[in-house]
């Protein structure tokens, strides 16, 4: 089982990864994001985005009933129905989903996230939330049928409710129904990289051990995505690659170990 | 077995419908518009929409990259979405899909519209053609697992491209394999009127042997709607009724016989 996570930043080579997968004879199921295309299209119908910053340190996109829709329009519609009509000109039989369809993902909304504005601090509630728990038999159903589900957020709080949600958290909770071999994250950089602003300075392996630690002394999104990170390596045994999602064979390189492993 | 189309208008009561398909006990499987969504993104998004008419006297929707891009973003993102959202909460356990799903609607694509412009026909061609097949195996998956499909265009050509289709025809190739006890179609009108003025001259039944007939006395989006409906009935013995999707309880209406009945 091959569990792939493709980011939503805008030089992702798609055509090349698709033609990857069309390769791979294990059982796959892709998640992907599509925030490049939410952030053009929330400008073009001049719909605002909010990025919230807890006093913890995390990042998170404040998400209305407005945003919501844009998010709809981008990951649901467009991102997901344009990946899988490329997987199926590629050979792969893809079925789109996100975490409302069967309840295919199921999430706690937040309570509200702490912020600090004008030196108070205030809790902020959106729609918003951690996935939790997968619907084992909808997902199995597919891939026992020879189906790649392509997954994508919202996913469905306990009143069933679209809630936005982390995709990297998806990844983990889809991880502990999948239980993958190895999963793949293509993401707009070689891999995790010591300096941000240095791509020469790729981490080559990172023990699982010692993800905590590096979550300590980073900021902005890639503090989330190594959190999303240890959710998925605590609750598995399974190998994770980070790797460069806009080279012209990025699925391969991955599988061959360019990027960043975590054992 | 019931099928519901759902027409794509702004004042189609879907809370209703949702209530209403709550109380059904029978395997549902629906299929959705989103003409008035499509047509409200296109304007937002400044993109145009051309309305062909071909030489025959059926209008269709002039369908490139940009309109698709569109179409996705409004039909199978925020409009199948909201759309599953709404049922889950009425405890219906939908799943909402594309024709390029899992292939669930193949087509072939249109080889061009002849269209009469300035004084001469000319062949229009674009992402647009006819629904041709079902996938048998991914729709009984979905239905034998009690999942409701959800089902919306795009469908997918014979080289995996996304072609747009009209969703009434979609209704009818579904129907060969889901050989359903009654179609619904829920629209913005009290069924199919005598005078398209004048909502007080409902036919209450169509034999459908008559609708060859009624099709050539009519123009524009009902010609489409009647063709849709003969090609329904053509290939099984299922009741159809056309009923209005504005009323309190819609469906509950209709599957009562008010609006027009085709037998």
């Amino acid at each position: 089982m091959l569990l792939v996570k493709i980011g939503g930043g805008e030089s992702i080579n798609l055509a090349g990864i698709a033609n990857d997968l069309a390769d791979v004879d294990d059982s796959v199921c892709i998640v992907h994001g599509a925030n490049a295309l939410r952030d053009d299209l929330a400008r073009r119908l001049d719909v605002e985005k909010q990025v919230l910053t807890s006093v913890s340190g995390y990042t998170s996109v404040y998400t209305d009933e407005q945003l919501m829709d844009v998010m709809l329009m981008a990951y649901s519609g467009l991102r997901n129905k344009r990946l899988v009509e490329l997987l199926q000109r590629n050979g792969v039989n893809a079925v789109g989903l996100t975490g409302l369809d069967g309840a295919l993902v199921r999430g706690a909304r937040n309570k509200g996230i702490r912020v600090r504005q004008g030196g108070k601090t205030l809790i902020k509630r959106d729609l918003s939330g951690k996935p939790v728990t997968v619907n084992r038999r909808l997902l199995r159903l597919l891939l026992d049928g020879g189906f790649t589900p392509v997954v994508t957020v919202p996913v469905i709080d306990e009143n069933n409710f679209a809630i936005n949600s982390e995709n990297d958290d998806v990844v983990a909770v889809l991880n502990t129904v999948l239980k993958a071999d190895v999963v793949v994250q293509l993401i707009e950089a070689p891999g995790i990289l010591e300096d941000h602003n240095d791509p020469g300075s790729l981490i080559r392996r990172i023990p699982r051990g010692q993800l905590a630690d590096r979550e300590k002394r980073v900021n902005g999104r890639m503090k989330r995505k190594l959190l999303a990170l240890r959710r998925l390596t605590e609750r598995s045994s399974t190998k994770v690659v980070v790797a460069d999602g806009r080279r012209e064979r990025p699925l391969t390189d991955a599988l061959a170990g360019k990027g960043t492993v975590i054992l």
